[in-house]
């Protein structure tokens, strides 16, 4: 099937905000998703984004039965090792389920990859959840480790009123 | 005892770069360290930085035997969760061993969380060794938790040959 890859730009915002609340389904976790169109307008085109974005289209003989034509995306942004220097950080990877199989995700993720390098990333980091296995399966079949079960490391995170009262002085 | 926490500046990457590989000694994984001095002033002190730093410091009466008043250091950047929005990422949290358990550590974390809360954002997220038990009892007792116990969250890195490989179109 033909599809293509691009950078998103802020008219891709809804479909995004879609599919963020279409991959946080299949992760059963759809209540979590605080995130609108609006925030992902604001926070990934203005000076100073927090995040980068690439879409996946297809043509318009192959859109869904509901009309769309933007079928996966992936959100990514520059961070850092202080042991192997820049890095690259994929927040979110998704292809709609009818077009899975295809290597679209493959090709996200590779665009990805791509733009890392090109950036002088040496690493690309990500997660995923461990009765994931499809997903894991794919990401290990691409030469991806599992850090957390190979090294130890956990990811932890502080939020709401935890945060509130760590940043009291 | 008297310390005070300020931003790094290019100045500092002596010390950080010092006190990086005094963490991965602690962490076992000191052969893992590739970055120098150099990396740190091109790569948080130029145009679009890949990180931000805040450094511990102490008066020259409070120096260590080398000489060292700078003590202790955080890297942080910012970051993006697909549900909740802005966040803020803490890489590194380091205090010499002879300056702990005087709330220094406490004191950068504060600082991250403040700078994360007043840039929008709504997490700090960090790693940490699961065999650590000191860090991790510390990170916990401020309100923090375990995202891969809790959720089975893993984290996943491409690195090196697979990096390059996945990066071919």
């Amino acid at each position: 099937m033909d599809f293509s890859i691009r950078a998103a730009n802020v008219e891709d915002c809804k479909d995004i905000a879609r599919m963020i609340l279409e991959l946080a389904e299949y992760e059963k976790v759809a209540d979590h998703v605080k995130v609108t169109q609006r925030d992902l307008e604001q926070d990934g085109f203005s000076k100073n984004p927090f995040f980068h974005g690439i879409v996946a289209e297809v043509p318009e003989q192959h859109k869904t039965k509901e009309g769309h034509t933007k079928i996966g995306y992936a959100l990514y942004f520059y961070s850092y090792s202080s042991w192997s220097g820049r890095a690259v950080y994929m927040e979110d990877l998704y292809v709609m389920p009818e077009f899975r199989g295809k290597s679209i995700g493959k090709a996200l993720m590779s665009k990805v990859a791509q733009l890392g390098l090109a950036a002088g990333c040496n690493q690309l980091n990500f997660t995923v959840l461990d009765w994931n296995k499809p997903s894991m399966d794919f990401y290990l079949s691409q030469g991806s480790f599992d850090v957390t079960a190979d090294m130890g490391y956990h990811c932890m995170r502080c939020e709401g009123e935890a945060l509130e009262h760590l940043a009291q002085p």
